[in-house]
């Protein structure tokens, strides 16, 4: 589906997609750090399809269980109470990917 | 499921709802302008039932391609990244009205 | 899947959902009350699986059809029309528990 | 300022604040519980401007600081520690409705 | 103080920025047309200073009273009373501008 | 204004106050990369106070500028435009913490 999205003329919408991916790029941050930012940020916004997102790339970044609990406790104290249905998708698809 | 809001003895829900209708009537501004507020207001709102509401509108009233993409520009620029899986949605849901 | 998040050695968010229990407990203000309060915010904050919890916890509390039109009212009126397809939904929701 | 809002001849906004009146009033549920679960929207809507509003509405209809702090216990759980700097103003404003 | 911004060597802040001042650029849909866009989205994310901004250009852009309070309309009706005091600002600020 | 609320006997407010603090301790992740976490949070849910609290805490960990305009970027890539008017108060608060 983004390929259509790309596809289309809409040089905005291209040049946003193609800047996300400049943004969790290696810096003064690592790239680690970067989509732990990424991933707490798209908790509290309740994106379950940008949570997913980003647990995939901490899991490909060798980010620990230890470590994703501690993000998620972060997403669930500043966004409160509403953050705990997606904190339990995000722990099933995290286990999910151990799996694979 | 309207109808069992409506069915229902409040008062208060029930002229919500009709005043959401008036509120898309052709006045200083074109029904046309106000569905595209509406869906504007809606993709950056995340809400993807009144998104599909509101392209099924825009679709009625000849609404482009081209002009819808622009309104996921605007969408996605002010809501950013979070409003891409709606996007995705709604860019599915647009090419299903054009098939029709 | 909250066995899993329990199970975790994660100390914030055991002690989260713990104090989550407290919250709703009698106090100055009736359980029946507080299920109430959490169960329009849950709706304004557009959380499904929040609202579902709620609505369970105010059927079982014999809250009448006629109080839960009245939160839903307060909810749509404040969080305006894009709270329309999550009371659909909790309407839903309430006849099924209605028929259990 | 409401006053200019309701001047104008847009029928929408008129009929909406209308309809927001009619909202709290006395029905299945009192008016003090409506009141408190519009001041617990306001809250977990981080809108300060209704908080106070709602505020003042529950000080007059002999709210209680032990319900009062219950409605921002719930407010805080549900919404998270961004709810807090809101909790800070509300008590605050609270204090100042109690010396008057 | 967007200066301090632009003049700081973060490429990924300084595209975005750019980027905003494309979207709202003449294409399918007017440019009048996009600022209202970005206007009703400012308002139901509550944003006082997006708002202020998007009034100014629909100003310049000789947008009457009757189709600002359409606006409006759209705005409290997808995103309810929350929008109410934000509403009340941009009438005052629409106000000033009309005396400038 | 902490201690009024502290001071209240509220016990779920004063439990969630002191989990707060909890969260933020180092652990497997560092009480640096925490307190981005809580920053990043902050900012795409614009709470200003909970902004300018963690970039104490970031300023006072020796974050530097260039790693704080990263974390600013990934704000406003996931959470829109509608961030910048906090981005800018947030670069204000930080250079005022930089000469002190």
């Amino acid at each position: 589906m983004n390929n259509k999205i790309l596809g289309s003329d809409n040089l905005v919408l291209k040049r946003l997609f193609n800047l996300d991916t400049h943004t969790y790029e290696e810096g003064a941050l690592s790239v680690k750090t970067k989509e732990m930012l990424g991933l707490v940020a798209s908790l509290v916004l309740r994106c379950d399809d940008c949570v997913k997102y980003h647990l995939q790339k901490c899991h490909a970044l060798n980010t620990t269980s230890e470590e994703l609990f501690e993000i998620l406790a972060v997403a669930n104290i500043v966004g409160g109470t509403i953050v705990i249905p997606h904190t339990r998708r995000a722990v099933e698809f995290w286990e999910d990917l151990g799996k694979t």
